[in-house]
């Protein structure tokens, strides 16, 4: 193990398009990956308008707390690009102009047939003491700057260019300066516990660990557990995460679905072709969504034969040939019609595994013993047939998701035991 | 038109998973818009991970520069559920335990048969003389805080905890304070017109305008066209943007297929319900998509019967009754086999219009031929049956979006008219 810590980055995207409800900042996350190759953090991230006073508290709070600063956007040519302003501000230097940047400026727009027009004279001004960044795919130079305890780096907000910039300019600059650093990331992914039921069981293992650190994070998709691990050779760091993470898979057992990242809709598909099994899917109140996650992930035609989505109950008796006078005695959404739905996908497709879903996705259509998120799922496999019902909380949107991925968990752990 | 200074905001999303290259802080697209429907301005907005320092840096500052202060995320039950703690320092009061939210977390966890996990109890304690916010939607309840100076708002990180605690608790309270000061808007959503094409029809009679002010955005379901405008009393604003739309709709006609944000699914929904036609699904591509995004709709079973998912040849043959020899002569993804497949769903389910969609999604299936991204959609309703054919550029997302989006506008077009 190390005790060196890694370095520190704040990004700061400028811009007064990304403060609309339109526009999130990607660019940052595109960076965050780079610097975590190398071993750097990244802890804040910033977006600001085009309005100098609060660029400049921005940066001069983060150049106070991080080792990296990171700068997109506001190096235009129009007067509400500031960023050179705010950093020559933050760093008490003069902004100069320079002939060599304004003669490229020049031969750039000449070679495009088009006359530069003076605003485009803001484009030389340097940082004193600045290293100036090629811009191999735009117009506006990049800056960098070392202070001794900060580096300040400046690149240009479009992605192409910025991403460029980077990889040309800044990579070898932080690969000279940062050398011997690794971070190794591991993502468990995992259902059929609460939130703070896997917290308890997990807690007092991670907890002792300051390295690898530990984020849970919850969706309709399940939990999911990161992993990350630094030190000074990516041996050491890969090993620091396995270690941790073994112990973490132990506790948890069966519960872990995916080791790498998979989604649960990855982890069945793999199950079912590695297996050689078929399936299909007999839906009614989530209405597609189920045979649509299966079928977002290349390749899924190798299993997934078909899937009905049966939502009027002629089209459950027509198309899946449940009898109608199970429907009248028993309802739509109950235990009988899920289980007769996936034995009937089941033998109008000849698939292996027959998976049904029959619920109240709401908001309308609950009654007092039939409420809104009350559903059942079905399995048909060999000559076998089971169901499970869950009443689940929440919108719509959350019943059908979560049905989806209660019905499919429950499908991966059938198929794991096969 | 009013002079008066609109209230400026700054939004920190709190959590260490926001500052990894997988998550992207979403919240605050829709608190920029709720505020920006209250005429406050977003002019900073930060991401920081679950750290008290950092994050007690980033609340000062922001409550030193902005009227209004929204924090998401970080309220859980977990020892990283920072943002209590980091607001009460910032401010120098105590947190206290609430016993009224303590009974309630218990109440809630009895409900759904779990037993409270002691870690929970953080989530009652509130910030001396903070408003507690009512969560309707998870365990975590929000504060409300006004120093004199500046609102203080902390909200929970999921996205359906957070916006139905910012409508039903934080609304009322920003109304009350921020009177005069109206926004109107209007979203005009757009299909059939590449953006370029669109632009040049529209920005002639937009660009005058600089109030309202006129954003295009591209995405997968169409194009948006968003007019706001701003002014000291309700119906001015309202004025402004009707003006301008109407003169936009015009140029745009029947391309323009909302005029308050309804989603393409909506339209077509409110379309056959209207008319009262009923529809069925044959989907080959597009793998559930298309059924899903209909069923999204609450209500949809009014008009939509059922779907089937025929991924493999043979469920074409059997679910649908496509003939084999059709098949074989002009393979699956073809334009007799489209056609087929939505006289075949049509006949199955007695429904008033047959939609029908096969081709190659990808990456893999593609041939010189036939490549990735060609589809085509079949449509029968009445005695007749027509086909269109597509090539869409892109990877498998985009394709199976696109397709369902392409398919339901000429749905849309085609019923318009019935």
């Amino acid at each position: 193990m190390t005790d060196r810590k890694p370095l520190v980055a704040e990004i700061i995207a400028v811009g007064s398009e990304l403060l609309t409800p339109f526009r999130a900042d990607t660019n940052s996350l595109y960076l965050t990956e780079q610097l975590n190759n190398l071993g750097i953090d990244v802890k804040l991230k910033a977006v600001v308008g085009d309005e100098l006073e609060r660029m400049v508290d921005c940066i001069r709070g983060a150049v106070g707390r991080a080792d990296v600063v990171i700068a997109t956007g506001g190096l235009g040519p129009t007067e509400d690009d500031l960023t050179r302003e705010a950093f020559a501000e933050v760093l008490g230097r003069k902004l100069i102009r320079s002939e060599d940047i304004l003669e490229g400026l020049r031969q750039r727009f000449a070679r495009y047939g088009f006359k530069m027009t003076p605003n485009n004279e803001r484009q030389a001004d340097v940082i004193e003491g600045a290293e100036v960044l090629r811009n191999a795919r735009g117009s506006a130079p990049g800056m960098f700057v070392d202070n001794g305890s900060t580096l300040m780096i400046m690149l240009p907000g479009p992605p192409r260019e910025m991403t460029t910039m980077f990889e040309q300019e800044v990579l070898p600059r932080l690969r000279e300066r940062h050398q011997g650093f690794f971070m190794a990331r591991r993502q468990l992914r995992v259902s059929g516990l609460t939130e703070s039921a896997m917290d308890d069981m997990i807690a007092p293992i991670y907890k002792p660990y300051a390295n690898p650190t530990t984020t849970i994070l919850s969706g309709l998709t399940g939990l999911e557990v990161h992993l990350t691990a630094v030190s000074s050779t990516a041996d050491e760091a890969q090993q620091l995460v396995s270690e941790l993470s073994a112990r973490i898979e132990e506790a948890l057992g069966e519960n872990v679905f995916s080791r790498n990242g998979d989604a649960l809709e990855q982890v069945v598909g793999q199950l079912f072709t590695t297996k050689g099994l078929t399936l299909a899917l007999a839906e009614s109140c989530t209405g597609g969504l189920m045979a649509k996650r299966l079928t977002d992930i290349p390749g899924s035609s190798r299993y997934f034969l078909s899937g009905v989505v049966a939502y009027a109950n002629q089209a459950k008796i027509d198309l899946l040939g449940v009898p109608a006078d199970l429907i009248e005695t028993h309802g739509a959404v109950s235990a009988e019609v899920a289980e007769a739905m996936a034995q009937g996908i089941r033998q109008k497709t000849g698939a292996d595994v027959g998976l049904a879903v029959t619920g109240i996705a709401g908001p309308d259509g609950g009654t007092p013993e039939k409420p809104v998120g009350l559903v059942y799922v079905g399995l048909a496999y060999g000559d076998q047939v089971e169901h499970r019902k869950w009443q689940i909380p929440g919108d719509r949107e959350r019943v059908r998701e979560l049905t989806t991925t209660l019905a499919l968990d429950w499908l991966r752990r059938k198929i794991v035991r096969q």
